[in-house]
């Protein structure tokens, strides 16, 4: 079956998922399973992350990354704690307030810093503010994105000096890995290195835009943790009766460095993009995209034209004269292809 | 495929799900769709359940029964209520202070009755329990189970006399249905009948138990909750990027009746297994089983024996010598009698 | 100046403040000092409050028991925690949920025994209930009420038992000290023996019953829960600007054992009151009052007949024909006797 | 009895009561009365406020400005709603999260603006932040605190302008009274005229930091809030037992404009303050001071020299060279007077 051009480039959230994650599912549904996480399936799932992490992991599928994010934060800050991020963190402007449910009332100190990445230098003040003064929330975990939410891509080194600074003040470190492998097959490297060994306590591991399709998982790399992540996934309503479908999925993601390929054709479709845009005139790439996220400016008459022809992607959102593009696992060269050729058709006729 | 004898018994959690959803996963698995429900196939669950409860109705599709409770619970009571549940109630056992969560602190207070069912009377005084009194929880909502936690099934009269005394006295009410299709065609009654025309304002519509894989939703007849729950299912983290995933299955089971089909067939065979139970020596079955939940007195010799056979059911654990069989929608006339095969040759062993 | 005689024995929080608070009152108003806590008077107390315990503790003026109990318990319990209570225990029944909205949403599981003192049988149960079963809340604080709501007073072997048996499942320790001293002086024991000695780990610290106006505290004799406590209680709105005026308060009521001996003179005159009482034809004293309650059985005629004459206290509230009585530091022989005149005259009409 | 002089500046907090607080403490201490506010001296304050403000009010004390606030926010914004404050607003800076604790999660969004006032143009765009998306907290409440945190005071016309842009979007408005009397005498108008008249919902009326010793009050304007104000009230831990020794404070308070008497003496120290300092050399008054704070540049020898002296008040701490004095009721023109004595001494003497 061909499938047709895919047009949508609005988010990876609009893909599907893979054959190998519907597979595993029709598998998993033969018969009959403990419920709650206590089959085989949902233990193997952890030796499967453990064996990634190179270390013991505690895992806890979840079914949305705000959950994810919701609950790891809970078990990193008290509720006067604070949480620093940088403004355009996905946990601070769009989870309708998630973090401050599940922490009960922590709150955001925003970190900045150039193309979404936390300045090291800011975060060294941010780390101590009013840490002690009874009158004020208490910096207590750093919330990092990776990759970020506009495309960009901390360095190892990045992340090991801001972990860091959050480290030596007593603070927790929080990875928000809602396109985590994005970020990892980008910098080729192995997830250890990209997590605990660089200082991370708790990762979202990001699985749905990667290719499952109602499974994310929190990645705890402190087992003091355990126990309390354990109570706050359940009372979050996150400990399914039916977990097996979940760890199915995740089980099938991981299998064969699935995950590791889904994400590299996400990025490489959005390398392609990206050349080919480049070499579109009136169009500008903006930056230097890494993972799957690309921004250019597009003459009007061009968003217009695409927008007229089908395709959908975010316009004048963050600035005018801007647009966002963003390939997912289930883009193919011809996909991109027929949307360069459009832009050259378009910058033809306007 | 010949499917194996299924052997276990101890909750209908254990089924996997149905060929409908599966295909239906399938389906919505190609190409791009819009995502957190913006998608077609969330928009037609909604016009779906809409038909079937004969009124429109607001739909949020979550990941699990504590969830749903937790939501819908939220939405119905504030932070200084008390929220009235049969002490059997799962909402107030067995989900870790899933509600306490999501309500910010209201607080149970339980009403007793025969077979996990509210008595009426006892309803009539809890609802005025120190009412206007500020040193007091003030009586909110009472919480619904149907089918209960041990099986029974409130009647039409009954559930409607307990929403009266609700209403009457100012507060909402809600079902928790993770046995709602059990319920339903164990009564022969519609959807309409069983919840907003006798009064229920939410429901928590259990369809995971019955047919899918890991969607629930919570159901709710009060537009003027609408808005109110959209947040709250967000910020609690069941907004789900490819939600089209759990609307599909709901959009399944909900299709051509699957979901009353399958709760019919889990019900048959409990009828199947206490029918032949009844006419087993030495065991007793207890009360009148109408879902498909069966409670039996066995003699521990049959008990130990069927375990070492591979069965698998709750023993001893709400008294000793009671026995707890649960069927799902995957038991088949065979399955059954080859334990009422079991049950037998084990009372001639003995 | 003559008081006029006193008439209401509803409750001992109905009276005045002492001489000694006024006074002290006045003296702090004078000047500046330094605000939340930081002045000389506020860390004076903590002096006073460790000479009385014999030890370092830490102290928290608040300006209510509800308060007090909210705050203790938060920060002896996690958010999924069960409170195990007396049924009867003010925390559960009369502060709309305070402890609820502190804690974050914890559960009270009510444990039951006489003269609403735990029984220790029952708390042996409690303690082990589905511990480390994710699906439920876990018993992570007993709730001690010394004296209990009731006037009853715990033994120090009853609460070394019960702290006890806490401690040895992994559980903390509160004590809810509305009528700490009363139950103090009843028992003729130090302050140091009746808590931390026997295994309390945070004591509300009831003054406000006692003798002072608008203070209360939180001691604490867990160093490792200051810091804690510390941001609990800001966060509560409790750490007030002028806290000198509290903790002036504080201070005078603990000076020259001022506390012991208005906790005296209230007992007395319920020993007093029981004692004349107890020659009343048709009065029945219930129990063997040590602190400062007193439950009898009126004849409604006797009942009725004092309430014409302006005394006040609860009747058939508890149980019909059951009145309460109670008496504060502010009631003087000449107060109780002019009311067992009452008694003996309304007998000798009727 | 002659007074000290007084030489601190650091905050009015750190001033004590009014003889006229310490009399009513004293006469409501005879005798007993009613617990709760069910008092004489309860009722009558609310008939008190009630006058002052011109039509009736509901009123609840409280024992911290933080708490006032943390409640008044709570009834008027959901969980998920965003509390539009200016950035030094104290509800979002000193309160260590309380708004967040008793809003169960509500999420501060700043909204700048000069001299500590909200920018009117800044908060039409504000109140329309990203309205109806689930993905984002929603504009609820803006937070205005008059006087300002820096002494800044909103003119009416201001305030009017700015509660119709919140009440035109829907959104609901709070006054942070903390210095309610500075501002009203500096501005020379009338309670009604400063808040209810031109749309403020719920005040935190602030007395402590203008002659009270251990009371606030929560004064609603929308009788339909007054019920859910009574349970978040008792649930928060402010219904004091013996609420009559804060109401006597709040009755004494208000009585014969005491109130405003001393706010007006606190505004009038503040103004001969910056009288004399503007004519001191080297001393830079920064701002036109219409309430009780006064901000100047001071040389760094001055600012040692009268440290020395034992003057306190804060230096360098929102800006290097920068100083704050306040004033209070307390302090009088020989005190002032003396501390320009003093700045002219280290003047000559540097």
């Amino acid at each position: 079956m061909t499938q047709p051009i895919l047009r949508g480039y609005t988010s990876d959230n609009t893909a599907g998922t893979t054959p190998e994650v519907l597979a595993a599912i029709a598998e998993v549904s033969a018969g009959q399973a403990a419920p709650y996480g206590n089959d085989d399936h949902s233990r193997t799932v952890v030796e499967q992350f453990s064996a990634v992490f190179e270390r013991r992991v505690d895992v806890f599928p979840v079914g949305s990354g705000s959950a994810a994010n919701g609950i790891a934060l809970a078990a990193l800050t008290p509720p006067w704690g604070a949480i620093l991020s940088h403004p355009n963190g996905h946990v601070t402007t769009d989870e309708a307030g998630a973090p401050e449910f599940f922490t009960a009332g922590a709150k955001f100190i925003h970190v900045d810093g150039a193309d979404s990445r936390i300045d090291p230098d800011a975060l060294r003040v941010a780390v101590h503010r009013r840490r002690g003064d009874v009158h004020s929330v208490q910096p207590s975990v750093v919330s990092l994105t990776q990759a970020t939410e506009t495309g960009s891509v901390y360095t190892l080194d990045e992340l090991r000096t801001l972990a860091a600074i959050a480290h030596d003040a007593g603070l927790r470190v929080h990875m928000d890995g809602a396109r985590f492998a994005n970020a990892l097959v980008a910098l080729d490297v192995s997830p250890a290195e990209m997590t605990w060994r660089l200082g991370v306590d708790i990762l979202s591991f990001g699985a749905t835009k990667n290719g499952t399709m109602t499974a994310d998982a929190i990645v705890s790399f402190d087992p003091t943790l355990a126990t309390e992540l354990s109570y706050r996934h359940k009372r979050g309503g996150q400990l399914t009766a039916k977990m097996r479908f979940q760890t199915a999925q995740l089980g099938a993601h991981l299998r064969d460095d699935l995950w590791l390929r889904t994400a590299r054709q996400a990025n490489a479709m959005t390398a392609r993009l990206a050349a080919g845009l480049r070499r579109s005139p009136g169009v500008d790439v903006l930056g230097d995209p890494t993972a799957n996220i690309l921004f250019c400016r597009f003459p009007d008459s061009l968003t217009t034209r695409l927008q007229e022809q089908g395709y959908t992607f975010y316009a004048d959102r963050w600035e005018t004269g801007v647009v966002r593009l963003v390939t997912s696992f289930t883009h193919r060269a011809e996909d991109i292809d027929e949307f360069l050729d459009a832009v050259g058709s378009a910058d033809r006729v306007s």
